[in-house]
């Protein structure tokens, strides 16, 4: 089969690998249907993620058919439609039983093109296969659903439940790309007062106004200031970080109000300054997480009775064997206007977010 | 009459000053029976607290017995004897009527010995009285209840119930001073599986035994190796700064399991550096806050009831007259084993610690 190999920073490539068969009897074989390129793919292109070795398949993120399990599976078989989650579960260590399967300590956790070959590929194996796919509906489009492998469960777990939005609060979401504006979208279904979305992007914050911002600020231009004013001079309740670099991640901790939250879903790779001399007496909390993907049912649900915007993320389709376009794409997404890149079938409808 | 009074960074001195009236209808004038120096006064003369302004009556702790009261006071009245709490509360305050009083916007918060003169005095006058002190239990001697102004209800309220202490959790706490120990004390109230102290001070961590920690650890001998060694490698549950340095808040985030808390309690004047590249994927939750006192009705009780071992964090008493002394004792903490200073009437029943 064809799969996107990295070959150490800097280096990758479509080429022909071995097909994955089973190797425990709790592992599925899904054949791909539709997989995306995440942001985090991107960090392990740039090496930022160093325990990806060379020659791993790439992808966390799917939509496919089960075409083969292992003698343990007893939730799917073939021929299911099914999507493969980021996070891959073992079910019975300390940390799954409490639902944090994203911290799996038997084994899985985030594995998927990372520790093993992922799913930017024709096939992919799926260990701990009860827990790590999911049935899916069967009005829901394969490139929609494979939004809800990562981006949707990511923005709404991480930042919108652990950042506890609320009926009536003012939430500020700092970065307006494909996890922003999911955490726009998801922040709505808790009724806020009003969301803020700040970026660099003019057609980025386009895009969050399209999905529900009721106001917007250019990062250069203070944006705290904008929050204030809105807020009576108290700041956001809640700030919902989703760039992943030091300066955004300070901006947050300025942007709330005493008694708020800043729920970090950025993927970092330097430190950042945490203003304690300011902070300490101001009753804030700071949290941060990988996904466990304890609501990735519940958003299916919601996806296939048409309550998440998950069409208006996806600006670009390719079949599978453009991936290395694909990548391209996605990675010069300031002049490409790229949001979620879906690769696979071809789908009906396409929305075009208009670039800078 | 007498009072301790800030004269700018370095200086202060018990002096004569005015003796204060009621201003407002919700006033209370309250007679200083017992005081304490807390570490925030320290930080105010070392001019870490540049509001403070020249001329002000440092304190936020005392008990004492009412002498006079506004018009519009109904819980107190000439006669009662009362814990002067730390925080004064509006209680009409958005952020009153949801319990966070220490975040006051009607005039309150912490303002006692800040913004206006405090309880280092003969007399002091409590705005908001019926929400700002607290009737005393008879049983309860004024020397062990002046704790309950400021060090207990901080180290429950920002150390353990921000740190969501739960039964068989590994609790580390960084710093074993007064609001570490009381951290200590608290947390055993949530039956935690084991508790682990860290400071430079041998007496400290003698002290933290005495108090109920399982393990203690020199901050200086890789604390987190110790943590880990008790925790299969996972961290504590709970790590709670109890000290105001960026070293040590550095510390605790290297100490928390993923999932964990991360509880400051310490006063900070500088920022600290926050690894968000090890973070990000942790699930860690950190809190920062100054105290809301919601807790002191509670802990009065359970003083009251000698369930909180107060006396043990007393090392030395002084009459009020003596407060320049009992600061150089107070401030002079590693030379002369001092972790509490109680000013006031004479104590029966002072325990003393081991100096290093």
């Amino acid at each position: 089969m064809k799969g996107l190999v990295f070959h150490g920073p800097g280096q990758s490539s479509w080429q022909e690998v071995p097909d994955p068969g089973v190797k425990d009897a709790t592992d599925a074989i899904v054949r791909v249907e539709a997989v995306t390129i995440c942001g985090t793919d991107l960090h392990i292109l740039k090496g930022d993620v160093p325990e990806v070795r060379s020659g791993t398949v790439l992808g966390h993120e799917a939509v496919g058919e089960v075409v083969e399990v292992g003698s343990d599976v007893r939730t799917v078989r073939p021929g299911d439609r099914v999507l493969v989650s980021c996070i891959t579960a073992c079910g019975r260590c300390r940390f799954c039983r409490e639902g944090a399967y994203g911290q799996c300590r038997g084994g899985g956790g985030w594995i998927l093109g990372h520790l093993i070959d992922g799913t930017q590929a024709e096939y992919v194996r799926v260990p701990y296969a009860d827990l790590s796919v999911h049935p899916l509906p069967s009005t829901l489009d394969a490139g929609d659903a494979v939004l809800l492998a990562d981006i949707f469960p990511t923005s709404y777990e991480v930042g919108v439940v652990n950042g506890r939005v609320r009926p009536g609060d003012t939430v500020a979401i700092v970065g307006a790309g494909p996890i922003g504006l999911a955490a726009i979208a998801t922040a709505r279904l808790f009724s806020p007062e009003r969301i803020v979305a700040v970026d660099l992007a003019p057609s980025r914050l386009e895009a969050a106004k399209g999905l529900g911002a009721d106001a917007v600020a250019d990062a250069r231009e203070a944006p705290e200031q904008l929050v204030a004013d809105l807020t009576d001079g108290l700041g956001a309740d809640v700030v919902i970080e989703a760039v992943g670099v030091p300066e955004s991640f300070e901006l947050c901790t300025r942007m709330v109000r005493p008694g708020g939250h800043v729920a970090n879903v950025g993927v970092h790779g330097k430190p950042a300054t945490l203003h304690l001399e300011d902070l300490w007496i101001k009753n804030v909390t700071i949290t941060t997480g990988l996904v466990d993907t304890h609501s990735t049912p519940t958003l299916l649900r919601m996806a296939a009775a048409g309550r998440l915007p998950t069409s208006s993320l996806v600006t670009h389709n390719f079949p599978l064997d453009d991936m290395e376009e694909a990548y391209d794409v996605f990675s010069h997404a300031a002049d490409t206007g790229a949001l979620k890149v879906v690769l696979g079938e071809p789908r009906r409808d396409v929305v075009a977010v208009p670039a800078a």
